[in-house]
């Protein structure tokens, strides 16, 4: 026995080998497995991490015997990396019934009624989970908050990219005759300029992003019809200036293998009694692969999650609940002393 | 009486303002009075808060017994405006015996004692301090833990500026025949662009920073004589590239009158299990007025000492300790519906 904090794995995706990553090289947390729907044999970890069958989490006598004697480890809590559209609404109120967890959820819409769910669950187990964690929402939440409390009187920003929006490639892919697509999400470089020179303009969609798109085709498709498709398609494309350029699937896997994104999360607000002084605030990330950098920020969670719920704060918390010095390993005198 | 949070503020220059502006534009909040050890008549607020004399705070009859009928105003937060070299590290653990408190100490390395006087004064009277909030330390100081979190393998780098250091432009005005000064620290662009790359750079303190002086001098002084006492102050100036420029009265008081100030906490570092992914993380602040941005800083700090204290927390915390959520006015549900 030692005294690390023992992380499960939900899901093995991009994101579950992001966070297996992230809790091996953190020296208080110990990985003790990965849960997956898929069959066990199928499932090779990058670190040797044992594969477990999801439905073992769902089985109450395990859970409230302990089983070490049949092999089911022990568990703090449960990093869930699964997606929002279908497994995170129900996944996320299940597991929190028994275990502290922590997920991703990023529909921002559904958020109030995913708080609501997880927290009965959580306050019902006694348990801790942590929703909606990672960078947007997450640290871009954060920003906007400290930058809203310091600059009360204001406008925000958010740009996002240069990166590869994984749900507009798969929108891409949908279409007939396209065997694999990559969109760049871009930022308006005179419309960053001009906030962060202290303007407060009114910018509409078109004039915040453009988006770029690499598709490969099958031989023969009719690339109008396609490009037309992909440039019109309504919420996805049809408000934004978007490029298409055809591509060879070799120089899709050379040039476009990686999955970088990033962005900044500018406000620009007045203080002084009669709003005399301009001030902008900017945070900025850049982040050569976003399923990594977003597996770290859920493990920085989950020892979080895990402290929280030592103190008896249970329930469904959000960053904005979370004291930050939760989020580090040591003591609180010497990150104090530190990095105040 | 109604529900707003009674601010009193504590010393009364060019942070006092800042804080009076940002309380007067605080829907929630309701100043009470100023206190100052000057006498109460030469002093003139911004908005015609009454000025009380300081002592009146450490007349525990008077702060024990409410004292509404003798003209004490009720305190739920005093904001403590003063200097951290001979002022707070007595001022903020007498008034924290009292009242709950906000301070700006800023001696990084006797911040760890100073938390520690407080934290006892504070326990003592059950109340609520934090301490050592603003930017640097304060929002700086989040951007530090926030990115340490999430970037555990990296590097951190501050740069301050362009903008107004109050306390070298004071020593410069010390020197024979200086009449007036103002100080510029300002960052090196190219060490800067080094950092936001991703690289990961040893600089020394010439190589991060140089100082600009504006120097007003006494008729007929040594000119030369001046600029090599400038150059050559250690702590202060002798380990940067200095320039100094000797001009009129008239012109400091034209083109240096403001107190800009700002810069960036940036951090550079890997994620991947073998470092594979570098990633960076810029906060950049550019603040048109320095002191009136520091007391808004304050004045959110005030709202969450308040709202902790009515939670129970007692003691000295610092921005490491707040939840986030405090900040703000305005309920929880709608925060995270609006902005997380």
């Amino acid at each position: 026995m030692n005294n690390k904090i023992k992380i499960g794995i939900v899901g093995y995706g991009n994101l579950g080998r992001g966070v297996e990553a992230a809790v091996t090289n953190s020296p208080d947390m110990e990985l003790v497995g990965v849960f997956s729907r898929r069959a066990s044999e199928t499932v090779t970890t990058l670190t040797g991490a044992t594969v477990y069958p999801y439905d073992m989490l769902l089985s109450a006598e395990k859970v409230l015997a302990g089983e070490a004697a049949k092999g089911f480890p022990d568990i703090d809590v449960l990093i869930i990396c699964a997606g929002s559209a279908t497994d995170l609404p129900t996944m996320t109120p299940q597991l929190a019934g028994f275990y502290n967890v922590v997920d991703s959820f990023d529909t921002h819409v559904n958020i109030p009624k995913h708080l609501n769910t997880v927290d009965m669950a959580a306050i019902s187990s006694g348990k801790t989970a942590v929703i909606s964690t990672g960078w947007d929402p997450g640290l871009f939440s954060l920003a906007r908050l400290y930058a809203n409390a310091a600059l009360p009187d204001g406008s925000d920003y958010t740009f996002w990219g240069r990166g590869v929006s994984q749900g507009h490639s798969d929108a891409i892919r949908r279409i007939e005759g396209v065997l694999d697509a990559r969109q760049y999400t871009v930022p308006i470089q005179s419309a960053m300029d001009r906030v962060r020179s202290g303007e407060t303009p009114n910018l509409t969609t078109r004039e915040k992003h453009l988006r770029e798109c690499y598709v490969v085709a099958e031989e023969g498709a009719d690339l109008e019809r396609i490009e037309s498709e992909i440039k019109t398609m309504p919420n996805y494309f049809a408000d934004y200036d978007t490029t298409v350029a055809f591509i060879s699937a070799e120089e899709l896997a050379s040039k476009h293998a990686g999955l970088p994104h990033g962005g900044s999360v500018l406000r620009s607000g007045n203080t002084g009694l009669n709003d005399e002084y301009s001030n902008t605030i900017e945070f900025k990330l850049d982040l050569e692969s976003n399923p990594y950098f977003t597996g770290s920020v859920l493990t920085a969670c989950a020892r979080a999650a895990y402290r929280m719920n030592e103190k008896g704060e249970i329930g469904c918390k959000t960053v904005f609940d979370i004291p930050p010095i939760f989020l580090l390993p040591g003591n609180r005198e010497e990150i104090i002393a530190h990095m105040l």
